[in-house]
């Protein structure tokens, strides 16, 4: 998928959006490419912790727009991102115990822009996404969040079982959603609390599923393995939501 | 978008299409023409209902594969569609109260295979979708459901108000969300059940809702307007889910 609005391309040009701040997402770099320039803004990239990708002169010239790539092609975020403090901040302002989404692998857009419009109607206070094998903020995603993107903060961290263990220590609690794990119905789901959700193909990864204090299912009648990974973000936060709805009542 | 898997170009091929009983979506006719072959064509599509859409030359040129579509384009289902009778025929089945889906108009088809998909795991008996303004079954739709076409019907009908009186007749309720109604965790929503879920853009149309039994919302607590309307039909049907559950406990 491509996101053509975002996409930069050209030496100046990409030393350029790292000097101004920009985010970007993923920069591509011709494969043995190793003059000033190109070390320059790898060195940008270093320092932002950007995900380098080393790739072949036919894949740029395919990925190029312009067909002056010159060796290096970013893709920009749409939006930027916040901090993980941002999204604290907000449930503190708000007088509100933390809900947090955070998404181990969304990859497709779409999901990743409903799965932003339903953590803003639900109430949640920001959404986690990780910097790598994810989707970052796209313009599909921007678009797809139907303007939640301007209202939710959304950051994005290094390592999710870390930022995890970060936000235990602020007394925040962990569900993830799994096969196997006790019906949400009876997870008790109130109080400072993050939601993680899966990748589409396979789910929660070992080692943040690990970390969590809970593991929860969303009962199943069907025939088939899963529901959409948005569509089961949804019914999950929306359980949280009935549940705190059910306290406050 | 294009279901290229599933188009069907030229005079035999249409006219086959059409005798051998294949559910034809969409049939695209050249604007003016109107000789035999085309008109026996247009006349198995009234026969069958199906939606005829007049074009001009350059829009048939631009649709066509194969270069040689005749003056008539076809879509064909991905699938075949069910009836009414057998999604009430599943729900005897089971010994369950019926449990349906209604679509005023869903027109994205990642949507659609999401909400059958969701239908499926939430244990629906069946999906109704209206024939004209919305999508049908479409390669796509086959493709986002998971696998969930195979096991949950899917039935077209021309009037979706007319197929909620006949049902209501068969005592079922049916409910639809809706800004403005009461909060579904206060809707009663166990018994038989038809949930009807609005378009995209539009929500559900004045004359559904007005005969919906009752009027329910998703509770709202962010900044933007609605949620994607799979996830609104998986947030509703587990509802529907968990009231049922606590039925049962």
């Amino acid at each position: 998928m491509r996101y053509e609005e975002f996409t930069i391309e050209g030496r100046n040009a990409c030393m350029e959006a790292f000097r101004s701040g920009k985010t970007i997402d993923k920069l591509f770099i011709l494969d043995g490419c190793k003059d000033g320039p190109i070390l320059s803004i790898v060195r940008e990239a270093k320092k932002k912790d950007t995900f380098i990708q080393y790739v072949k002169k036919e894949r740029l010239d395919q990925m190029s727009e312009t067909g002056k790539h010159q060796g290096v092609i970013a893709y920009a975020a749409a939006y930027d991102y916040a901090t993980v403090e941002d999204i604290l901040e907000n449930a503190k302002s708000k007088n509100e115990p933390p809900f947090i989404f955070l998404l181990d692998g969304i990859e497709d857009p779409h999901n990743l822009g409903a799965i932003i419009r339903t953590a803003n109607l639900a109430g949640a206070h920001g959404v986690i996404i990780p910097k790598h094998r994810a989707v970052g903020l796209t313009a599909t995603v921007a678009r797809t969040s139907a303007g939640a993107l301007n209202y939710t903060p959304v950051a994005k961290v290094t390592n999710l079982g870390k930022t995890i263990d970060e936000l235990k220590e602020q007394g925040i609690w962990f569900a993830c959603a799994d096969m196997g794990g006790e019906v949400m119905y009876r997870t008790n789901l109130t109080g400072p609390m993050g939601l993680v959700i899966g990748n589409e193909g396979e789910g929660v990864s070992r080692l943040v599923k690990e970390k969590c204090d809970y593991i929860t299912s969303i009962p199943m009648k069907g025939d088939i393995d899963s529901l959409n990974a948005s569509v089961a973000a949804g019914v999950l936060a929306y359980e949280i939501v009935r549940q705190r709805w059910n306290q406050n009542k």
